[in-house]
């Protein structure tokens, strides 16, 4: 399935995207008309303990809420004729909601740098012998239908094109052979870094961590339908044109090993999103530097996962994006 | 005022430590009974909405909400002794309850790196220009009765005494003269680091933010208390031996600073903390090195906020903490 999250009516509600009818559908409120139809009296209640309209406690369901979310969507489209029967409408067009990111407050954003082998040997050096990680809070996180805020404290805004993944189950000390588990599905992040802001002090927090800099979605790729994380081709445009070209075989430290390597360190939540790393092709590392501009489209395609496109959007100083 | 975060009976709550009293006063059920008095019917859903029994929600409510908690506690005083009345227990000496983290969940952690002057220049360094920021994420928080669990994935176990305040009002460029309106109060933490972790790769992040890494407390002291966080002598000692002591006075980036400088990166949010940085005596820089050992207990002081003292805990592998 392809989680989303998505706002209409000033409501910000859990939905699947089906990509062959163009369509959304309600997941707590297809579950609701399911519930109603079985004769529930307690169909607000039951819906809203099992099929949150908010991501993260729906992912925290886990695999129960994910089936029954399955049945409510199989029985929205099979009763879509009777629409006017339900209490809310239940299935939107596309076009008639605006897509958010998928996990609009994730507990923890944990990112890898240096995780692309051939952009690492490329460059001259040694491969990690562990996972450089660093963190992004979650008031960066902006969905695919915002602009890029580029605030004016800095003229070197950059991208970074990174495979996201985010947790579906509480993981501590677990073993790269179960960590698929414990993984909800997949998205594609921007790591939009200020990058003289995260250089010039060693901890590269404060150039990571401003207002909006994390682009995320269009949706959750869940995986059962994204079974191998493995053969992903990413590729990051700026209007139009190639700058960042990877597959995500050639990530020195695989999903798996991230799940390992991080639960044992400390317990990953649903919800908790891990941005893998970059390839090269950043703006800083190109000869000569080439940072974005006010109006630049960043653009990810990610195979089996979608697309992330945002507009880069400058900030006049104290007015917020 | 000092503001605790509490449990009982399996519950969490919001109070208030009276030391003269050796009292916690819980701050809902308090206002909920100031309410009935009143003979409002709907005191539950009033106190829910102004003084919540979460710290964050309560912070959230900022000065009105602190406001009507002073009512409370006046009220709760003065008609102690008609408590039966009260539908719950609003007053508990302290030995009965267990006092918590004061803020359990924050939503970031953001702690500073070498900010204090003396220490910066005996080691012989330059004073840094901007404040170098790094994260912990709030899997890190414990509270003031809690063990530091020392996990064996590391044998260098090291404490960092620090000063921490905590924000009280969505904050986002704020300037210096303005930044303690934006600040809820102080508390005491330990950014509890895995020494050999943190240095394995060019970001600390990793050996900061393991599991039960972050003890704090013993509760916030609100700014109309304390209204000046300059001049406080701060003493760290293990098994009774002083090993870190420093006056905040010595901060290169004071608080007021540290507000104006993160404020300007992101929007700061009620129940934010700031860990303000740790002076010099860590164990890993003395001579010998000198790390934390199972069975050790770390007490922290400083003036005019109180005592936080925790003991350390070895915990087998694969058990948690």
């Amino acid at each position: 399935m392809k989680l989303v999250t998505f706002s209409r009516n000033g409501f910000t509600r859990t939905g699947v995207f089906l990509p062959a009818e163009n369509k959304i559908v309600d997941l707590n409120y297809a579950y609701q008309a399911l519930l109603q139809s079985q004769g529930k009296y307690r169909f607000e209640k039951i819906a809203e303990a099992y099929v949150p309209a908010n991501m993260t406690e729906f992912l925290q369901g886990g695999c129960e809420s994910l089936s029954l979310a399955k049945e409510a969507v199989a029985f929205a489209l099979e009763n879509h004729k009777n629409h006017n029967t339900f209490k809310h409408e239940i299935i939107h067009m596309l076009e008639d909601v605006k897509i958010e990111a998928p996990v609009p407050s994730p507990g923890k954003m944990i990112c890898v740098g240096h995780n692309y082998r051939d952009h690492i040997l490329e460059m001259g050096r040694e491969l990690p012998s562990h996972p450089v990680i660093f963190a992004k809070f979650a008031n960066t996180v902006i969905g695919p239908q915002h602009d890029i805020p580029f605030y004016p404290i800095s003229e070197q805004l950059d991208y970074e094109a990174e495979f996201a993944f985010v947790i579906g189950r509480k993981a501590r000390n677990i073993s790269q052979d179960q960590a698929l588990d414990y993984v909800a599905g997949y998205t594609i992040a921007n790591d939009v870094t200020y990058r003289d802001i995260q250089r010039r002090t060693l901890q590269w927090l404060q150039g990571k961590t401003v207002e909006g800099s994390a682009p995320m979605g269009p949706w959750l790729v869940t995986t059962d339908e994204l079974t191998d994380p493995s053969g992903l081709e990413m590729v990051l445009t700026v209007n139009g044109e190639e700058r960042q070209r990877a597959n995500t075989d050639n990530l020195v430290f695989s999903v798996q090993y991230l799940v390992e390597f991080l639960s044992r360190l400390m317990t990953l939540e649903p919800g908790d999103i891990i941005l893998t790393g970059t390839p090269g092709g950043v703006g800083v590392a190109r000869d000569p530097q080439l940072f974005l501009k006010d109006g630049d489209v960043v653009k990810i395609e990610i195979d089996k996962v979608g697309v992330l496109e945002n507009k880069v959007s400058f900030v006049k100083e104290n007015e917020d994006g």
